[in-house]
């Protein structure tokens, strides 16, 4: 897309962000919305939640939560100038720390870069076909974990895994073994009609679909191990911007009846 | 500094980083040593060394090693346009995947984004007063705890944990409650008279320091509990920047012999 929105103003370069911004340390939150015919869907779910990750994350935000306010409307302006009022779009607000010096301590005077970008919407998905990733485990032992932030490695480790194994997606385990998601996506597995995901504190992002359809179903929140997952009936994905999809094949199982659940389009508002 | 180099050229506006770079996911890798009188300490350990971190992370470089002289010789001309041949400085090295489509699928092709920047050097620094996180446990579970990525979440968390205590740095457990590290360097112990470090398979970092003072000194690596921390006659952190540094207070303990070992100057090559 044409326009990129980053503190306040439009801009044409996508070149944005400084070699001394703590993003490129990790240090910032972010979080993905569809946008259908100019809605950014649950656009109120996803600024609450980017703010809540911004908090446990410490980044220097004003504490009166005015700028939740702007940011919708800048949201809001950003799709009008790049006139995505029509079709499915993707759109990601992204808060950092902002420019510090080197080193990890924390600065006492930095104001956050935040930037709000338009991409294509993915397409359509088929059932998808994942793998156990064996080379990278998920650390509950981190509450980030539960938060959106920019610490994407493990999971492109993952991915990368999957793809060399011409697989779409992988699950990570933690340490403990225990089940947590797919590198952009939560997991629920269905048995005898009763739908299962795992808690946050196994280690597990916060996902808005996850939150809305926990709320909305009869879910348990339990930790789930591999057999779980090998002697399930049904695996699904959630995210934001494909709702729920169904797992066709993990590894050399076959999900016969892959259809996805009643409210597949969760994502659509 | 006034120069930053990237991709083959000089730059003086530090917004070089594109918003859709994949370093906005941690997809890269990172490397920072001193600069003494224009001498990059250890340059050859540290290009080995990212060379190796961003083949575990699968960044897209040439495979014929050729751009590793090219780096050398970027290295040593910032060096000269900055005029920083007399003095301490520091310089960082930073290799990303970068500029890719949205989403965490491998780009068939990207260029990565390779730049180089010079900062200040740390101050002196005296005997360190550090605690134990208890706010995050660092990732034995992933190969990237191993090797130096952009990454830094959860030692963010573990330093403004610190902070807040009044200390200046935080030493890491893993998920087992084994010790790993700082979050800006490697931790060793003394105790009657010998060193002990924890082995990388823990989720340590494999720091150029630590490497060099394991090969230089008889040092045992080893799985490390909290009571080794607290029974130990002396705990030290290395990094590229500082040496070997005493920590002179780990909560409520001191260590009233806090001198540094011998080689405390390791790091000026």
């Amino acid at each position: 897309m044409t326009f990129i929105w980053k503190n306040g103003r439009f801009h044409t370069d996508e070149h944005l962000i400084s070699v001394c911004d703590r993003a490129l340390r990790g240090d910032g939150v972010f979080t993905t919305m569809l946008c259908v015919d100019g809605m950014p869907i649950h656009l109120n779910l996803h600024i609450e939640r980017i703010s809540n990750n911004a908090k446990i994350l410490g980044l220097p935000l004003l504490k009166d939560n005015k700028w939740e306010g702007e940011l919708k409307n800048a949201v809001k302006a950003l799709i009008e100038k790049n006139n995505a009022t029509k079709g499915q779009y993707c759109l990601t607000i992204t808060i950092t720390r902002g420019i510090a010096e080197r080193g990890l301590a924390t600065p006492l005077q930095t104001e956050p870069t935040i930037f709000i970008r338009l991409a294509p919407a993915p397409e359509h998905m088929p059932p998808l076909h994942a793998i156990i990733a064996q080379s990278v485990r998920r650390n509950e032992g981190s509450p980030l974990s539960q938060i959106k932030t920019l610490n994407y490695g493990d999971h492109i480790l993952a991915r990368q895994e999957a793809e060399n194994a011409g697989a779409h997606e992988a699950i990570l385990l933690n340490n403990a073994g225990h089940v947590t998601c797919f590198t952009v996506g939560n997991l629920f597995i269905a048995n005898n009609g009763q739908l299962s995901t795992p808690p946050l504190s196994d280690g597990v992002m916060d996902g808005i679909i996850r939150r809305l359809w926990i709320e909305r179903g009869s879910i348990t929140e339990r930790s789930l191990t591999v057999t779980d997952l090998e002697t399930a009936d049904g695996i699904f994905m959630t995210n934001s911007l494909r709702g729920i999809i169904a797992i066709g094949r993990l590894g050399d199982k076959t999900f016969g009846n892959a259809d996805t659940p009643f409210d597949a389009d969760i994502h659509l508002g």
